[in-house]
């Protein structure tokens, strides 16, 4: 069973594959493979990923045979098992856990050569309306306490399969990107009594020039401070804090917004890898039962356009060479 | 001049270079121009960089001329500019201060053909305390409060010139990554009144298989909690709170140690690029006056031997297939 371990020093937890660990030489190999060859993801190959979880298919079709147009089934190389309890324990100062969790794919389309980006508008709000679903499902297991739900295009952004997908992978401890958000957002909400996410929405909707796109629910914008040049993240005007429990209506719209958003980066910059990831509120963790008030669901979209200097992961210091206003200015005025 | 700018929700600041921000068509450049071309790096080439800051050269050998065996000069490019006040302001809701700091590049050896493992255990010296000499020099500068000091070998790692080198950048921010182990370090102080460094050394030397190669200054560890396949953190046995304020014989002994791991990197997993940081104590901080107590120079070392999956930017949640007592037992038992 893989294992859930704790750095000693930052709230960190990493997930270590225990079971068959890559050796010096499996590094080596190349990842070329896939290209062009068969692919579990296809109409007709249901039988060759696990059994699906949940899909949306015509009427009269049986499950695990082809007539659907989305599919979520378990991941076949799970990074967590589900199986099995955490089983927290101290080794030696260290401390770990059994690596439980879930690991699902989220199957987009049964179209091989279609990208989320080329779907109309109801078949990627059916994406948005499975991850809601999946999360929804997921925090009834009270062994987890987040769902982190991200999607990598591209072989350079870390996809290993060309098929459209997202994945999802519910874990037992709230990754540390949340954890310093949320502490990051309960400080704010200390010293200003509102939510920092809120106060974000309104600044960006009066000086305007890092805005990206618009819509009656949601905002895309440059941050003020980014990592990388042209990330953007897609915040909802209303302050919620749950991905899974945001009014009917706006799934449709984050389809769009995110739709938009990720055909202007692909005009600008001539379909780039890229990743998103949903930052949402944790659930059953007795330590965050005042989050509401202050966190605020938000999408992370990241075009991979640069080689990171590694030191960047020692220092987590970042140097932007495309300041967030220009890259707002670029994506603003793309022809679509 | 470029900025300094504070993300509003968490403590990260972000380099936003500002004068000649890079455009969408500027990341399609391809970047290989640099092999077997021209290097500024080469013996005869003094003029084409910055003039030296320091050097270690021949006897009546004349700065910015040939006759040196390590040099260090200014970046041609730099992040940030030396000149100039901070101007701490805010912008809106937001913080930002001026690209104030310096950007340096240390020239291991004039030879172009050699890396940092084939020089002698002398030269390597040489370069263990050109470190402390700028870290000592730069902190005298009260606009700044860290140094960062790194290595980064390979293109993959992000070296843009071939020739081997290392950089620092001095800044008047703590980079997170240090101020997040600082808070770590600073808590396990409160709990345990020891330093979690020492905590460490002290275990690992306990159970042993985890360990890489040690000498009598230096433990060279994979991290019980590693992000990355072979990670590996060199710590001082001895609590040694600042780089560049340690004893005169411990800059050869990292010499020795840093040597023999690269070496056994280089030889388990041939030749991979990899990138080394220095984390070490921030100076003129007023916020960490108590700090010498329970921080604990060290330096990381991360081979790049994964495409990083995005994701991992957004969540920082690692999945890492190499557990680190296999990493370590294959480091350990390769030949050198």
């Amino acid at each position: 069973m893989p294992e859930l371990r704790k750095d000693p020093i930052i709230d960190r937890w990493v997930i270590i594959s225990t079971e068959r660990g890559k050796r010096p030489v499996d590094f080596e190999e190349k990842e070329e493979e896939r290209k062009g060859g068969f692919c579990p993801f296809c109409t007709g190959n249901e039988d060759k990923t696990p059994p699906e979880i949940m899909a949306i298919r015509d009427e009269g079709t049986k499950p695990n045979t082809p007539g659907w147009s989305l599919r979520v089934v378990s991941n076949k190389f799970p990074a967590l098992v589900v199986e099995g309890d955490l089983d927290r324990q101290g080794e030696g100062m260290y401390d770990k856990m059994n690596g439980v969790g879930a690991h699902e794919v989220i199957i987009e389309t049964p179209d091989h050569d279609k990208t989320l980006t080329d779907l109309p508008l109801d078949k990627i709000t059916d994406v948005m309306r499975a991850y809601r679903h999946r999360i929804a499902d997921l925090k009834k297991d009270v062994r987890f306490r987040f769902v982190m739900l991200f999607k990598n295009q591209g072989s350079i952004a870390g996809a290993s399969l060309e098929h459209s997908h997202s994945q999802l992978i519910a874990l037992p401890e709230v990754p540390v990107a949340v954890i310093r958000e949320l502490n990051g957002a309960r400080r704010h909400y200390a010293f200003k009594e509102r939510c920092v996410f809120c106060d974000i929405v309104t600044e960006e909707l009066r000086v305007r020039e890092r805005l990206v796109c618009e819509n009656p629910q949601f905002i895309a914008v440059a941050p003020y401070a980014p990592r990388f040049p042209f990330e953007t993240w897609i915040i909802p005007r209303e302050h919620l804090p749950r991905y899974e429990e945001s009014p009917e209506e706006v799934y449709e719209s984050l389809a769009q917004i995110l739709g938009e958003l990720l055909r202007r980066l692909n005009s600008a910059l001539r379909n780039p890898p890229y990743n998103y990831i949903i930052h949402t509120t944790p659930f059953n963790d007795p330590r965050q039962e005042d989050v509401g008030h202050f966190y605020h669901w938000h999408i992370e979209v990241i075009p991979r356009l640069t080689k990171v200097a590694g030191f960047e992961w020692g220092s987590g210091f970042y140097i932007n060479p495309t300041p967030p206003e220009q890259a707002a200015s670029f994506l603003r005025e793309v022809e679509l």
